[in-house]
């Protein structure tokens, strides 16, 4: 336990303008975490176009490629920094396996054995959740300090092909995206419903809360949303205002 | 006990020209998880233009609307019909749950709590598969008997727009392709190495098979694949041997 109270983490996330700062789900996701766990940690905000030089500047690897195609590094957060350890990591899930390999006794966000599992759930519910982009982004822009909203203005009309203010489908389109979404969640829905012997579990594994909870917590932003599949997802956010903490 | 030895499943499934007749990787899927429960079964072999009258004639549901577009619901194998029980179940999700559910005490295909992951893995999994299918489906074609090659001939070619025998990619198509399906591969190759604490587990749930194991097991049917990841998926076949009993 000595190791894990003197656990000190700086985690790297992105400010808005909003009372409680931290807005992005996939930001979201780690700081629950953090506070699942409880390790001691304090955020540096950092601005859209200052990740690369951020993340360069400690030495974390870029997560993906440049969305322009041309093939070259590009850096995001989540970024943690353990300078109990000197680890700088970057990329939601090998954050996740870090945190449970280097602190085994505090709560596990991956039960042992189940870390291979909850990748393959990242992944497919990355896909389920492809439709709630055109809903967040727009949101999200307005929010941002005028630094980040002047970049994710401009990467983001390059990436979709159009303004962010005309992003979110209306009418008709919009009935069948908030379908689109509202399926995926119900096939997460039925994947819990299998848990528990017979359907008596709440989250993902069951009884117990983890990292797969966490992440579906993050992209749970509407009231609509909330209503979804007897309440669930109110129910869900409920259980994890207790890691709510920035 | 009494209730397992006493099971008796009647697993229907798709027959082929070769000796061990059994060759599709969705069928060897259920047939590996029969095997590895132990559960006694017998095997009613149905042609393709069959399927649809037998599950049917058992009351079997189906898994998903007709490829055509018409909305008209779509019947698939596998299906299992339980003796002992009554129950006609179909769609492997739906029978490994199923399984694991009424028969707790024989071998867990799906440990406790982690039926939801494991059905995230499908997801995923399949959606890594993709790429398989235009090398899969030619050679399946000239494996069938006449009457399912005929309906497996016509309904693929209307599904991929083109005749089977040109479906396989050639050239610098075939490279791409099959680089894809190595990555597909290799992303799972990735989740199995975040187990077993310190990447010491073999399998998707570290050191115990489960039914992950055996879907993508499923999919290794080529030497070249056998030989990625420092052989894994021939080890991996090796393991699974004793569970491919016809």
């Amino acid at each position: 336990m000595a190791t894990s109270s003197a656990a000190s983490i700086v985690f790297y996330d992105i400010p808005s303008k909003l009372p409680i700062i931290c807005w992005s789900p996939n930001l979201w996701k780690i700081r629950y975490a953090l506070n699942f766990k409880g390790i001691p940690y304090t955020t540096v905000w950092v601005e859209y176009p200052d990740v690369e030089a951020q993340c360069k500047e400690l030495g974390g690897a870029p997560t993906t490629t440049k969305p322009d195609g041309s093939g070259r590094p590009h850096y995001t957060l989540p970024m943690i920094y353990d300078q109990s350890t000197g680890a700088v990591v970057t990329d939601s899930m090998n954050i996740v396996t870090y945190l449970d390999a280097t602190y085994p006794s505090l709560p596990r966000l991956m039960s042992p054995n189940t870390a291979g599992l909850q990748h393959a759930f990242d992944a497919a519910a990355n896909a389920l959740m492809t439709p709630i982009y055109p809903y967040i982004l727009p949101g999200a822009y307005k929010i941002l300090n005028p630094s980040s909203a002047e970049y994710f203005g401009r990467t983001r009309k390059a990436k979709w092909g159009k303004p962010l203010e005309e992003l979110t489908p209306r009418g008709a389109a919009d009935e069948i995206e908030w379908k689109k979404l509202k399926d995926g969640f119900g096939k997460i829905d039925q994947w819990i419903r299998v848990n528990g012997d017979g359907g008596k579990g709440k989250y993902l594994m069951g009884e117990t809360i983890s990292y797969a909870d966490m992440w579906i917590g993050s992209f749970v932003q509407w009231d609509d949303v909330k209503t979804w599949h007897e309440g669930r997802w109110a129910g869900l956010l409920k259980d994890l205002e207790m890691y709510e903490t920035v």
